[in-house]
């Protein structure tokens, strides 16, 4: 099954202590598209400025993603940049220009609008339900989300959280969402507002499923070189839908998996800026260290 | 096998956002102690004053506690005052009272001296190399630390260390030990000073064990109601040290389990005050949540 993935496409500008980069291909629709692409097919809506150039990325490895659905206009590319620490967890933005975003409409090229499975990235939870109504019938609907949308949003990411079977959030953001410090706690409480799954990014400290019966925690990949954090959590997302994609079948079982196999990816990542370490990657990479995480939680 | 440990024993007042308690006998060698004794006979060696009671401990099952080594001084017990926010991974120390612990010299009763085990529960490690040196042959010493002697004590501390097989560290004090950011490679680091198998205890985040070619990941127990934090990491060492006392075989098999009954014993002693959740707990309990985590690790 093919994935439907709406979000941004940016030029990101990273800093880190050990090097830098500038406008170098970012933005949640492209790290989830590059790491979907293992998996399976990805039609990306997403709006970019005619300084965009998408020939720029390298593909070593097949890549099925589509960009039927990009909007091209007159402008710039929406550009993020951020300043990473010794300590990869602390990051601060350094500037957000939304450029050619800021009035984005996603519109859904008719031969998408039959899409089975959607990913709606992290962007305004009114466009997000803009996407939904041009589905026809969804069966398999991701929501990502981030702060300043529940502060902000709060009444429309409320209508799409009631539209989404799967929620994919970090812990801070679950906090925010619920009023709980506790985050089992906070997983409960959005499993009564309409999702069928939770799943909580924890960063280093690896992932949470939650469904009301049953809990799946899978750690992070040990990995000791992070060289940019940039894009793990849509990476992540990125080899969990993918994988569901590629299965056709969203129960607890290969759910599970999918919670794998995003973790795989999203250590891949962070390894390299941008989605560098991404285009050149194996699938005996992945399955290398999706081995490795087996191992880790046997006892 | 039994084990030997040396360690505070304290009376603490705990306030929380729910209730508070005063007085309530903890401290680092009876939370360990009270864990283990599920799996494994403890001896304690530790200092009270004569205000301290044992008997208003009450047992509802049999716990092998020796109290042979227990020094009892003119004076009051080392006291602790702590308080707890709603989110229980903040917390504010608001007295340390040392009183007798002050002068607290270990003095390993002679029936004690062939110990297999110790565990060196959180003192100053010049006190640790007191202990050691009183020991003939131990087979499996267990080290525990706080990021106040790891800056203020590190000669000494560095000696335990060199002595150590198991350290048993939370992701705080692996950074401020290695100045790493990384956990895993600060673990590494560890690993190249002496201890075959560094232990990191992440909280409500689990605990990870490396080995020099092997990481196992724990996830934490998922407990939503938290009441009481105190003790955790102690308790959870009390499993851990136990179970392995118990086996008498320290192989990393056998060390992934007695993760998984450190991380068990851990989570219910934070549903209550004090240890009082440990005094009448069942195997029944105990194995019941080991299988809960067996199977939210499966995949």
């Amino acid at each position: 099954m093919s994935i439907l993935v709406v979000g941004s496409i940016a030029y990101d500008t990273v800093e880190t202590p050990f090097r830098s980069v500038k406008d170098s291909p970012g933005g949640s629709a492209l790290y989830f598209s590059m790491a979907a692409s293992f998996f399976s097919a990805v039609n990306v809506v997403g709006v970019v400025g005619t300084d965009f150039d998408l020939q720029k990325i390298q593909f070593t490895r097949p890549c099925p993603i589509s960009f039927d659905g990009l909007d091209v206009q007159e402008g710039k590319t929406f550009r993020w940049g951020g300043r990473y620490y010794e300590d990869p967890n602390q990051r601060d933005t350094l500037f957000t220009l939304l450029n050619v975003f800021e009035d984005f409409k996603p519109l859904i090229p008719a031969h998408y609008r039959k899409s089975k499975i959607v990913f709606l990235a992290n962007i305004d939870p009114e466009l997000q339900l803009q996407v939904l109504e041009q589905i026809e019938h969804p069966e398999l609907v991701v929501l990502d989300t981030m702060n300043f949308w529940i502060s902000s949003k709060r009444t429309a990411l409320d209508k799409v959280i009631g539209h989404t079977q799967i929620i994919i959030l970090n812990d801070q953001e679950i906090r925010q969402l619920t009023g709980t410090a506790n985050l089992i706690a906070g997983g409960q409480k959005i499993l009564e507002k309409g999702p069928q799954v939770v799943v909580i990014k924890k960063g280093e400290h690896g992932a949470i499923m939650m469904q009301k019966q049953s809990i799946f925690s899978a750690p992070a990949y040990p990995v000791n070189n992070v060289v940019d954090p940039t894009g793990a959590g849509d990476s992540f997302a990125g080899g969990f839908v993918g994988y569901l994609a590629r299965q056709g079948v969203f129960d607890e079982s290969e759910i599970r998996k999918a919670m794998i196999y995003g973790t795989v990816i999203a250590s891949f990542n962070v390894e390299d800026f941008s989605f560098n370490r991404l285009v050149n990657l194996t699938e005996a990479d992945l399955q290398a260290r999706y081995e490795d995480l087996k191992r880790m939680m046997q006892f």
